[in-house]
């Protein structure tokens, strides 16, 4: 049987690798086999692609090439590692995937939403997640707890409003597919957040509670 | 008034290094203002693109990663140098471009056409080359030439059937488009060669003959 494809999505701040580890812990506790991995990057190869896009550079970066080199990443995390481990019988749980290509670079930086939907068929063909978490809190919140954190990456020394357009684009594509994302308000306490990603986990894909 | 934009291409052996230097002088001569660049690559960023796309690796590289690898480099490169180059009245010439990615993906990598197509259309929007100077010799010939010069690529190792399915693309698309291409027989001696490019030269683009 195949496996079961979840993703986590979310702007900066959310709180995505705790809950990541999350969900990790509770398939892994109701004995599912399990690959986590992330976008951009899952291999090596496409880790060298996530390190290419994200670095700050000088040469000014084409929005196109942006685009391209995120979905050749997802092209080679695919083939080399998701679909395997889907085919397998595997579970795969992956930190972003195409829903943040259309919220970052979609919603972010205006590139035609019609480029990333050729790009998604050329690369994924029908596969989809089958579950997404989409972790939500409102733009101010996550911005001030990434900063916490330490220095930002290129992506993360965007503005304000660059973030307010990728979480309108998020929960746009949530709002148009409730069957596939399960949205999880972030803002409360933790063992609150979690409450939510347990019921979505049972409700969607059978996973027990704790 | 915009420059011309002249690529060269070829299979692996074809003295593709020699004669791009001779049209570089022949152009230089001629009192035009050159760019001379290369794909993939062309930028410090697209130069990394490259690198990652020839290293020999132990992963399996998927097609689709590679083709959008390509595609990227070539948006950054448009972006980043050869489309300013060209506003600012510039001539530039490259080494290899959208032709090489029918040839090797599509015709020796079995890529749909279609793909490529879609991909040239998004990245490049209406630009095309001027002139393509096509250096064309039997396989066996390019690949004997190439074996001499040492160590081979990720791509030079392919077999001599790629090779083949490369050549006969290229031979395709100028047959089909013979107002873009001049094919250059690049059998004979240099001087012979170089005869045919100065000509291509001359009743193109009206670059003088020595």
């Amino acid at each position: 049987m195949k496996g079961c494809f979840i993703t986590l999505e979310g702007v900066e701040g959310v709180g995505k690798s705790t809950n990541l580890a999350y969900v990790q812990a509770r398939l892994e506790a109701s004995g599912k086999t399990l690959v986590v991995t992330r976008e951009p990057g899952g291999t090596a190869m496409a880790e060298e692609i996530r390190e290419l896009l994200l670095r700050p550079r000088q040469e000014s970066v084409s929005e196109m090439a942006e685009l391209l080199l995120m979905f050749a990443g997802r092209a080679q995390h695919l083939h080399a590692l998701i679909q395997p481990a889907l085919d397998a019988g595997h579970w795969v749980l992956c930190d972003r995937f195409t829903d943040a290509t259309y919220a970052y670079q979609g919603g972010g930086r205006g590139v035609p939403m019609d480029w990333i939907a050729t790009l998604e068929t050329m690369v994924q063909q029908q596969l989809r997640p089958d579950l997404t978490l989409l972790l939500d809190v409102p733009v101010e919140v996550g911005l001030a707890r990434a900063r916490q954190r330490g220095e930002l990456d290129r992506f993360e020394a965007e503005q304000q409003r660059f973030f307010e357009d990728v979480r309108q684009v998020y929960l746009q594509r949530a709002q148009a597919e409730p069957e596939r994302f399960a949205i999880i308000d972030a803002t409360p306490a933790l063992n609150a957040v979690q409450a939510q990603i347990d019921e979505a986990l049972l409700m969607r894909l059978g996973v027990p509670k704790p």
